[in-house]
């Protein structure tokens, strides 16, 4: 009897095996939350950057983040919202987009830029293109005016003017810092690469962070991830990096998240690293901070890759990491959390 | 102690429940295997393509997987052998790659390529050429001697003139019959997204089918896939489609598979159509044909999207699948295994 018993036990154990109980989250209703970042990259440390510089970075990237909340709140969807705080940031010279886009080795300024929703995975990207004002807008004619999902140059251009995108002369994105830096790193015939070590000849602006991105879900839990980028200092002619490739720099899903990168393009291209976070959280039950460690450490790293993910996920929740000394970022939700900040991660 | 017994067998039952047993798969030592298409569409059927024409793209077909299974069986990688299969088919005016491209909405021709080394992931792209004979080889010019993964426009042909990669003048790519194709599509207004239904009027080329693509696994298991393409008639000036977009229309990972697409690019971007596949493949455990089948009949499909993929997986396995009426297709294996086909799958 007594051996019965303990097989009982035993065959009810094994019985529950295939069912481990597993916490049953959900979303709050009517919840939204955006979060931005403004580039991430080697230069971004205390040593680099003064008390005044970094105050006035925390003050457009908190501009930034109030004119995408604002839409929000207001009951907005989650594409206005990232388009409204990713032009915040392509208007100001601060960061590596729009207005502050560094310059290629010809000595031009070639933008790409993104956008994905993530309740109809329809999407809109613009590459190589030149005297759009915001890039981001461009691509959000891709997306909802064009059979289309990726123009380039001269067909990105004549595209965005049809549909009234406000276009400038070259010279409005011209900068003197970001002149300079071209020249400092033509004379040293690279690409910004090697920067992980503190170099005090460089400019904080010399260091490959840059790009800017929002991510934001709204009221009905539809998520819109969203990159705009000047590229890459001395970056060859035509070079097309991960902002504007699907799955690579932006991406969005419903039934995941919502994901904008910056850092090395080409290693985010070859990993296909949001759509990887994307996977990793679907296929392999993996939470959105662990597959985000996994791709930016395990992947990116390994292969000389550097640079950061931001993410909010179905259930309204902000991430992000980032494998390089700092990311510029900020995040507010309607429960009331809120932070901006740029060096190590302090949670 | 019938009962102990019941309960015995009972538990045994239920101890085994985690381990079911798993057919333990290998790849036969210094195997290779190459697998082409010549594109997937709604106008490869029998109705439309008589049975000399049928023979034509047989032998090209057959002309393409031997060159690539040439340098295969000596030793050589697979990288040179899906270059091999491509530049085979590039250099044909039967598909809609290289010589054969076909003409967007300004009446010129603007080329797409991508190549993918799975052992090491890096990757090459160019989009948007022109005067390039053959854009696979300049997709692999960007991968081996490039920090970049992707280039377009002119930046692309500096590149590959600079490495001694053949130009030619634009007339080099006329063909009457694609200049004819424009023009019925144009007086159509629509570019070829409306084709499932036979139409009589249309000549088979003007179906959305071409593009053409190859995967190979050499003899020490390196898996390399590249695409190469035209676009689609009457695109907008500077579209970019899924061939050259890594992770969408080319993918190639040694851990996984190789793939190569076509069919309506946008819906492969949208959906990051290969690396979905590598990525069930990986963490939900699929078989390449489950996950094959699920992208392109239960992601790609119910967007509106057509088309296939053709695919080698690490235990250098050939697969393939298509949702349109057929693709042109081959494959060659070291152990005999051959086939052409272009319409309905057989097996």
């Amino acid at each position: 009897m007594r051996l019965s018993i303990l097989l009982f036990v035993f065959s009810i154990t094994f019985f529950s095996c295939d069912s481990p109980k597993k916490k049953e989250k959900v979303r709050e209703p009517n919840s939204f939350a955006i979060v931005i970042h403004g580039g991430a990259g080697g230069g971004i440390k205390r040593d680099n950057i003064s008390e005044e510089r970094q105050e006035i970075y925390k003050q457009k990237l908190e501009e930034a983040i109030n004119a995408g909340y604002a839409i929000l709140e207001k009951g907005g969807n989650s594409q206005d919202a990232i388009q409204a705080a990713i032009t915040v940031m392509e208007d100001s010279p601060l960061f590596n987009a729009g207005k502050g886009s560094v310059y290629n080795s010809e000595g031009n300024q070639e933008m790409d830029a993104a956008i994905m929703n993530g309740k109809t995975l329809n999407s809109g990207a613009i590459a190589g293109v030149n005297h759009i004002k915001n890039p981001i807008l461009a691509a959000r004619i891709v997306m909802d005016s064009s059979k289309h999902v990726m123009l380039s140059g001269k067909g990105a251009v004549i595209l965005a003017e049809k549909y009234g995108i406000e276009l400038v002369d070259s010279t409005y994105f011209y900068d003197e810092r970001r002149i300079n830096q071209l020249k400092r790193i033509q004379g040293k015939e690279k690409t910004q690469l090697d920067h992980t070590a503190y170099n005090p000849e460089f400019d904080l602006q010399d260091h490959k962070y840059g790009t800017v991105g929002a991510v934001a879900t709204d009221k009905d839990g539809n998520i819109t991830a969203g990159t705009s980028t000047g590229g890459m200092t001395n970056k060859k002619y035509g070079r097309i990096g991960d902002v504007p490739v699907i799955g690579a720099g932006t991406y969005a899903n419903n039934a995941t998240c919502g994901i904008s990168a910056t850092g090395t393009g080409e290693y985010f291209i070859r990993t296909v690293a949001s759509h990887e976070v994307s996977s990793l959280i679907q296929y392999k039950n993996q939470t959105p901070k662990e597959a985000l460690h996994h791709v930016l450490f395990n992947q990116i790293e390994p292969l000389g890759g550097e640079g950061g993910m931001i993410l909010i996920d179905k259930y309204g929740d902000v991430y992000w990491d980032f494998n390089s000394s700092g990311m510029f970022r900020a995040y507010k939700k309607s429960n009331g959390d809120a932070k901006t900040e740029m060096f190590e991660i302090t949670e």
